[in-house]
C-alpha cells in the first residue's frame, strides 16, 4: 500500500541509465533555477527604500532619489557576478559551486565555509520564501491566519513532492508560473513607463535635501546598498546546478545565466525607476509592487494577475533550493563531510534524502518561528556573499595555475568579481551584524565543526575496517543460545532446530519469573528435544535481559568461545495491529543484545497464518 | 543513564518474594482505595441540587427540600452496596471485581461487559478527576488557564510516577491528603451543625411548593436521584483491590469497606443537610462546598484549608484508578482478552504496563477534550452501575450453587443489592441516555468486540503452535547469504567468517548500483575470501531490497533449501549520534526480510571502538 501511494505521488522508479534524458533545455532550466533569483525583484527595491527611510527616524532627510543609482550599482554588480560565474562554469562543467571551487583551489577550510554558507542559505531560502508567499495569501484572506504554520508546512511538502518526482517533472510544473511572473513584471514596467512618458504621472513633491556629508550619511547609503543586494541571492544556483543542462553544458548554462541576469537587472531597474518617478514609499499595509500596480492599472484584473504571479513566484523561490541543496549535500557527502545516505540518488534520479532533509529542517524552522520568519531575511545575505567571494577567489587561483589560452582575461574577470563581492560581503556583514548576522557566523562555525567531526568519524571507521593488518581467523567456534518460554511449542522447536543446524552446542534458556516447577519443565523439554540441554535461570526481579546477559558472560568465561549466537523465535503477524499482541519482550532483548560484544542475534521468524 | 533516571524516579526493582510485604494495613488501604469514592462528596450534593433546579427552567417550582431525603436514599443504597460487596469479598478473597464474579457465575459475555464497564470507568475517572482538580486550581489562578492541558498531563504523570514506585509508597504519599480531606469535611459539617443548633443561621426564605404530581415531576425527582448516585462511584475499588490487604483479607477489606461507606454517608448527608438548612443553591462561579465553607468560617485560613483539601482529593481520586485499572487489566489479560504484556508485574511489583497505558489513554482524552471533560461526567455512572449489578447478580448465582453454611442470608443480601443497583442502572441509563450515556453503550460494545478478537487471535496462534501434530523435521539445510558493499573490509570479512561457521553454502552478494568493474571486484574478493563465491546483482533502479529478494527466491527454487539465512554486517556505534552515519540500508533490509517466509536474519555486529 505504501509503495502504491509512493508511486502515485512521485511516480515509478527511473533507471540510472535514464540520467542523461533527465537533462533540461535552457528554457526549462531557467524555470527550475531562476525562481529564487528573479523573485527577489518582488521586494529588492522596497528593501532599499526601507533602509533609506530609516533615516527619517534619526532626523535626517530621506535621500530617496538615491534609489535608482543604488539599483544601477547593484545591476552592475549582478553583471560582474554573472560574467564571473560564466568563467567558473567554463572551468567546472560538472558543477562548480563555492564548495567545489574553494576545495580545489583554496583548501578544505574555505571549502567547508563555502559549503556551510550555501547549505544554510538554501534552508533559509525555503523558510523565508514560503513564509513570504503564505503571508501574501493570509493578508488577502485573513481568516486563514491561524493556520499559517500549517499552510507553510503544506506548501513545503507540495514543493518537496514535485521535486521528488524528478527534475523534468518539476520543470514542467514550474515553467508556467515563472514565465507568467516575468511577463507580468514586464507588463507592469512597460505600462508604467508608457504612462510616465505620456506625462500622465504627477511628479512627486520635490524633496528638500540637506546633504549632510558625514559618516552616518555614508553608512545610510551603504545600508541601502546592502539591503538592495538581496536582489543577487540565487545567482549562484545556475553555477551549482550546471549538471542539469544539456550538452554542451558550459555554453547552455552561460547563456541561461546571462538571460537570468539580464531579466533581473531590467526588472529591478524598472521597478526602482517607477518607484522613484511615481514617488512611492514603503508602507506597512501594502507592498511597493502592489502600490505601483494599482496606480498604473487600477484594482482590476491586470493588477490581480500581477499580485497572483508575485505570490506564486515567492513560494516557488523555495524550489531553487530543492535543486541546489541536495546536489551540494551529495557532493559534500561524497567527500564524507555529511552522512553518506545524502549522496545517494533516489528512485527518480534525484537526491531524495537531501530533499526530504531540507523540507524537514525548513518546516522545523517555520514551526519554531510560528511561520513568521521575517527576522531571518537579513541573515542569509551574509552567507550568499561569503559563497560568492570564496568562489571567485578560488577561480583566481584556478586560472593562475591553469595553462588554458585566454586564462589571463578570465582571471581578471574573476578577480574583479572577487574584489566586488568581497567588498559587499564586508559591507553586508558590518551593516547587518547587529540585526542578526552574528547568528549566521555562529551557525557557520558550528556547521564547519560538525562537517569535520563527521569526516573524522568515517576516517576512523575506515581505518578500523582496513585490511592492512588483517589475519584470517581460525574457524569460529560458537554456542547457540535459545531463550524459550515455559513449555515447548512449534515456534520454539523451529528455533531450536535452526540453532542445531548452525552449531553443535545449543543451550535452551528459560528465564524463570514465576516459580515454575523445574522438574516438570525439564521433563517436558526432554520429551520434545532430548539432545538440547535446558538451563533454567531464576529471575527474582522478573527481569528478562539481565539474567540472560550474565549467562552469556559465563559462557564466554567458561568455554572461551569466539561468539555466542542468541537465536530468538519471533512472531511475524499477518495484520499490523496483531503485532502489539506479541514480541514485546523480544524487542527489548534484541536492543540490549545489540550492544553486547561477541554476541550475534538471529531472529527465526514464525509467520502466523492469521 | 536511562536506568539511573528510572531508579531515581521509581526506585530499585523489588523481588517477587517481597510481594507479601507490599500488602497494606487497613489505614493505608483506605488511603489508596477510598480517594475516588470519598472525593465524590465534594460535588454529589451539588449534583442533586443542579438536577432539581433544572425544574425552574421549565417553569416548575423547585423542590429543593427533597435534597435531604434523596441524599438519605442514596446513603441507604450505599449501605446496601457495601454489605453486598462484603459478601463478594468473603467469597472471592483473591479479588472479586465484577469481571471475575460475572465470569464464574454468569458467563463470558456478562463478564466482558462488566470488565469493559470497569476499565472505561477507571479511564474516565482519571480524566474527569484530574480535570476537576486542575479546574479548581485555574479558577484560583486564572493566569494558568492557557496551560490547563499541560497541567492535567503533568498531574497524571505525577500520579503515574508515584504509583510506579509501588503500592506501599503510593499509600505513604496519599495518606496525608486523604485523611486531611476527611478531617476538613468533618470540621466543616460539625461547625455548620453547631452554628445551626445555636440558632445562628437565618432560616432560608420559605419556598412555596406547588406539588404538581405528574410524570414530569417523578422524572425530576428520579433525575435528582440519578445525579446524586455519583456519590457511589468508587465503592467497587475495595472489592477489586482486595488483594492489597493484609491477612485475613476478607475481614480487613470488609471493615475498610464499612468504614469508607460510613464516612461517605455521613459526609454526604452532612453537606446535604447544611445546604438545605442554609438555603444554598448551585452557582456557576462558586462551588456549593465553597459557599457553605465561607458562610461558616468566613474567607479565613479554615476556609482555605478546606478548599485546598478538596482540590487535592479531586486530583488524588485518579489514584484509585491506578490501583484498580492495572489489576483488572492483568486479570483480563491472564484470560487472554487483553495483550499479555498487561499481565506482567513490573520492577516494583505493580502492573507497570497497565499503569502506563492508563496514563497514556487518560492524557490522550484530556488533550482531545482540551482539558474540559465536564461532558464526560454523566457518562461513567452507567458503567459503574452496570458493574455493580453484574457483580451482585453473579453473587446471587454463586450462593445458590454454594454449600457454605449461611449462604441463605448472604444470597438475600446480594439479591437486594442486585435489584437495587439494577433499578438504579435503569434509572441512570434512561435519565442520562440523551446526555451521552449512549456513547458509553457504544464504547462498551466496541470494547467487548475487541476483547473477543484478541482472545480469538491468541487461541488461533496457540492452536497453530500446538505440538499435537508435530513431526521432528530432518536436519535443516540452509544457505547463508551475505550482502556486501563494494570492496572487502574487516567488518564484512567477519560476517563472512561467521556465515562460514554456520553453513557450508555461503554466497556473498553485491548489489551493483553504480556500474562497478565486475572483473576487479571479483579479483579483490577472491584474494581475501577465495572459497566464498561473489554474485554481483545489477540494480538499474538503485534499489537494494528487491534484487536481494529475487535472488533469495531463486535459491529457494533452485536448491530446494529449507531456510536462507541472510547474514548482515551491522555497525554498533559508541555514541548515539554516530548511528545516523551508518546502517540506513541495513535497517530497511531487515524490515523487508522479516516479512519473507523461510528467511532467517542474522546481524553480525561490528562494535566501533569510537
Amino acid at each position: 500500500m505504501f509503495r502504491r501511494l509512493k508511486q502515485i505521488l512521485i511516480g515509478s522508479p527511473l533507471e540510472t541509465a535514464a540520467l542523461p534524458e533527465q537533462r533540461l533545455s535552457k528554457k526549462s532550466a531557467l524555470a527550475v533555477l531562476a525562481s529564487d533569483n528573479l523573485s527577489s525583484t518582488a521586494y529588492a527595491t522596497e528593501e532599499i527604500l526601507l533602509a533609506l527611510t530609516a533615516a527619517a527616524a534619526v532626523g535626517m532627510m530621506i535621500p530617496i532619489h538615491y534609489v535608482v543609482p543604488l539599483a544601477g550599482a547593484i545591476a552592475i554588480l549582478t553583471a560582474i557576478v554573472a560574467v564571473s560565474y560564466a568563467q567558473t562554469m567554463h572551468a567546472y562543467p560538472t558543477g562548480g559551486g563555492a564548495y567545489t571551487v574553494a576545495k580545489e583551489n583554496l583548501g578544505v577550510t574555505p571549502a567547508l565555509a563555502g559549503g556551510a554558507a550555501l547549505l544554510l542559505d538554501y534552508i533559509l531560502t525555503v523558510a523565508v520564501s514560503v513564509a513570504a508567499g503564505i503571508a501574501a495569501i493570509t493578508s488577502a484572506v485573513p481568516s486563514l491566519l491561524p493556520y499559517r504554520v500549517q499552510l507553510c508546512a503544506l506548501a513545503v511538502t507540495a514543493i518537496l513532492l514535485v521535486n521528488l518526482r524528478g527534475v523534468r517533472e518539476s520543470a514542467a510544473v514550474l515553467a508556467g508560473p515563472v514565465y507568467f511572473f516575468i511577463l507580468s513584471m514586464f507588463v507592469l514596467i512597460v505600462g508604467g513607463l508608457v504612462r510616465y512618458f505620456q506625462g500622465a504621472v504627477a511628479p512627486p513633491p520635490p524633496v528638500e535635501v540637506h546633504e549632510v556629508w558625514g559618516l552616518a550619511y555614508v553608512f545610510l547609503i551603504l545600508r541601502g546598498f546592502a539591503h538592495g543586494c538581496v536582489a543577487l541571492t540565487g545567482v549562484e544556483a545556475v553555477a551549482n546546478g550546471v549538471r542539469i543542462f544539456r550538452l554542451p553544458v558550459a555554453r547552455n548554462a552561460s547563456i541561461t545565466l546571462y538571460v537570468m541576469a539580464g531579466l533581473l537587472a531590467s526588472m529591478f531597474l524598472g521597478t526602482s525607476f517607477l518607484a522613484s518617478v511615481y514617488g512611492f514609499l514603503p508602507r506597512t499595509d501594502e507592498t511597493l509592487l502592489s502600490q505601483i500596480g494599482r496606480a498604473i492599472y487600477g484594482a482590476g484584473p491586470v493588477y490581480y494577475a500581477i499580485q497572483g504571479a508575485t505570490m506564486a513566484i515567492l513560494i516557488l523561490a523555495a524550489n531553487t533550493s530543492f535543486t541546489g541543496f541536495p546536489r551540494l549535500a551529495s557532493v559534500v557527502a561524497q567527500d564524507r563531510f555529511l552522512p553518506r545516505q545524502l549522496a545517494n540518488l533516489g528512485d527518480r534520479l534525484v537526491f531524495s534524502n537531501g530533499m526530504i532533509f531540507l523540507a524537514f529542517v525548513a518546516i522545523a524552522l517555520l514551526v519554531l518561528f510560528g511561520g513568521d520568519v521575517h527576522a531571518l531575511i537579513p541573515l542569509y545575505m551574509v552567507g550568499v556573499f561569503l559563497a560568492f567571494t570564496l568562489s571567485q577567489a578560488g577561480m583566481v587561483v584556478h586560472w593562475r595555475r591553469s595553462r588554458e589560452p585566454g586564462k589571463g582575461w578570465r582571471m581578471a574577470v574573476n578577480a574583479v568579481g572577487a574584489v566586488a563581492t568581497g567588498l559587499v560581503l564586508i559591507v553586508v556583514t558590518v551593516v547587518k551584524f547587529m540585526e542578526g548576522a552574528w547568528m549566521i557566523i555562529i551557525a557557520l562555525g558550528v556547521l564547519m565543526f560538525v562537517f569535520r567531526r563527521i569526516r573524522d568519524h568515517y576516517y576512523v571507521v575506515g581505518r578500523e575496517l582496513s585490511l592492512a593488518d588483517y589475519e584470517k581467523p581460525e574457524e569460529l567456534r560458537h554456542t547457540a543460545v535459545v531463550p524459550v518460554p515455559g513449555s515447548p511449542n512449534k515456534m520454539v522447536l523451529a528455533a531450536i532446530e535452526y540453532a542445531r543446524s548452525i552449531s553443535k552446542d545449543v543451550i535452551a534458556i528459560h528465564i524463570n519469573r514465576d516459580e515454575v516447577d523445574r522438574e516438570e519443565l525439564q521433563q517436558q523439554w526432554h520429551a520434545w528435544s532430548p539432545d538440547v540441554p535446558l538451563v533454567v535461570l531464576d529471575s527474582p526481579y522478573r527481569a528478562i535481559t539481565q539474567p540472560l546477559m550474565r549467562f552469556i558472560d559465563e559462557i564466554h568465561n567458561w568455554r572461551d568461545e569466539d561468539v555466542v549466537t542468541v537465536v530468538i523465535p519471533e512472531f511475524v503477524t499477518g495484520r499490523w495491529w496483531h503485532h502489539f499482541l506479541h514480541n514485546q519482550t523480544t524487542a527489548f532483548l534484541k536492543v540490549a543484545l545489540l550492544f553486547k560484544p561477541h554476541v550475534v542475534v538471529t531472529s527465526v521468524p514464525h509467520h502466523l497464518r492469521r
